[in-house]
């Protein structure tokens, strides 16, 4: 049933990370055909926005090694097909290959930036700085990820402010969107609404957020309600809840984009997305896989079937 | 981190439901003392009200046919003990042997009045009223359940109008507290935040209410947060997610108490629960079980011991 709440966007953006996000964090390597068939059929299913590879180098996320190989399988779609580019040499490749917006990722804390990237958080914006600016020079769309933003695995919580000052940083480099990371999946919705306050009063306006929840506690899908309701209108998710964080111990990881939908669609908020064809493309995505999905949508609608 | 956000209350009081709704719904019939030891380790985690079995004809529900034998293994205990009685011979049961808490369980739909019942919703109420009227005689507290108060697997959309009226003739039957079912697990926050609208402009305020989700969707958490926001204060959960609906063909049932004691120590919200302790008697008893808890906080918390 369709029951609108006040305060809600009437539209949501949905920014599929399952290819990436949730692929890149998968035991095996998945062959690039069944990526490009599960890109297919992500944009078949109305999501207009599919983050589909990663640039970085082989040797750190040997998942997605086939980048070059994956990127024209699917480039004739007609959807936003991001890629991450961590450097310069990333850019190059997926410039290479007609890449029409591309992704920087940094951290907000010290310690995962070091775990991560191997930099700290001022050299690695320092190694964006160049991404960025060539990237909008050629007219790309860029989007800036900022992982841990509520919690650290080593650090334990992070300080707003100190969230805010990296955001601010990331937007003065020119990124179009921000998405703000729950990589651990620790938030709870006040936290959330902090965060989002915060950065509304240091100049960096809902509109030019995005925010991307992972599952681990449970709290996904009520933090993003309650990032709506703080006007925020494009929302991280991946199909059948894929991937995880290696650094967050847990069976669960990304908020699963059928469970957002089912929420968006009982709220009237309008996707694009036909949730029948997402769940079945889920679906036989966990069987190539070889493992269930653990998006609650999915198994509750695949055993009606 | 606990941050918290305004409009929500200070205290929220959690109904414990695991021992009775999430037991009654598993397969095979746990032992007795299994079921005594549970609940003590559930009231040593800080709950203080769990609802403890069901005087229901054994021949409906055989998983809780021991009720007679396991009522007097707890009732030591200092906690609020409810248990539910469908008529006078269950309410004969529960006061002979000291029970100071019961509840009726109606329908808001017809298919599930009979389906569950085998009665018209006019003549399960008929049936329900002496029980109240005793109960209160006696000095009972006495709660209310209502199912099917958002959508019924046979009806589909329950109209908000029809679930106030039977709200109401339950408030006037006597009960002191009654609790909002999403039986099947498919509301999203505007429903909620429409019923609870609706019954307060009913005269049923959110004081007197409480809310029972299934997570069959993954909404549970989300819709809890928007029920608190509309003053709602007592929340019902089952340890480790336990539990499901048979009418709903999913792998997953009700609201976990660990997802919600979570989503609650973040906000600053009191629940006077051990979040530690309540994990590891969850993980005991999906042991004792045999299978895993599909409780994301016990998977993440257990993953990290």
């Amino acid at each position: 049933m369709t029951v609108p709440a006040p305060g809600l966007p009437a539209r949501v953006r949905i920014h599929e990370v399952g290819p990436r996000d949730g692929l890149q964090n998968e035991q095996g390597v998945v062959p690039t055909e069944v990526k490009a068939e599960f890109i297919r059929r992500l944009a078949g299913a109305g999501l207009d926005t599919v983050e589909a590879t990663s640039f970085v180098h082989p040797k750190w996320v040997p998942q997605l090694a086939d980048a070059e190989r994956l990127f024209p399988l699917v480039s004739d779609l007609d959807v936003r097909l991001p890629v991450l580019v961590p450097n310069e040499r990333g850019l190059d490749r997926a410039l290479a290959l007609g890449a029409r917006e591309v992704a920087v990722f940094a951290s907000a804390t010290e310690s995962f930036a070091k775990a991560n990237l191997n930099r700290t958080v001022d050299e690695s914006l320092a190694m964006f700085e160049p991404v960025v600016a060539r990237a909008k020079a050629e007219g790309l769309g860029v989007r800036g990820y900022l992982s841990m933003c509520f919690g650290d695995p080593w650090e334990g919580p992070v300080p707003v402010a100190q969230v805010v000052g990296v955001v601010r940083r990331l937007a003065d480099l020119g990124c179009d969107e921000l998405s703000l990371g729950d990589t651990i999946g620790v938030a709870t919705p006040g936290h959330v609404e902090a965060l989002l306050g915060a950065l509304g009063e240091a100049g960096v306006p809902a509109s030019r957020l995005a925010v991307h929840f992972h599952d681990t506690y449970g709290q996904a899908l009520a933090n993003t309600f309650a990032a709506l309701r703080h006007g925020v209108t494009t929302v991280d998710a991946s199909a059948g809840g894929l991937g995880g964080c290696p650094y967050a111990k847990s069976a669960t990881g990304n908020l699963a984009t059928e469970d957002l939908v089912w929420m968006l669609q009982g709220l009237g908020i309008e996707t694009g997305v036909d949730l029948g064809r997402l769940t079945a493309t889920s679906a036989w995505l966990a069987e190539e896989l070889g493992r269930p999905s653990p998006s609650r949508t999915v198994r509750a609608l695949s055993h009606k079937e």
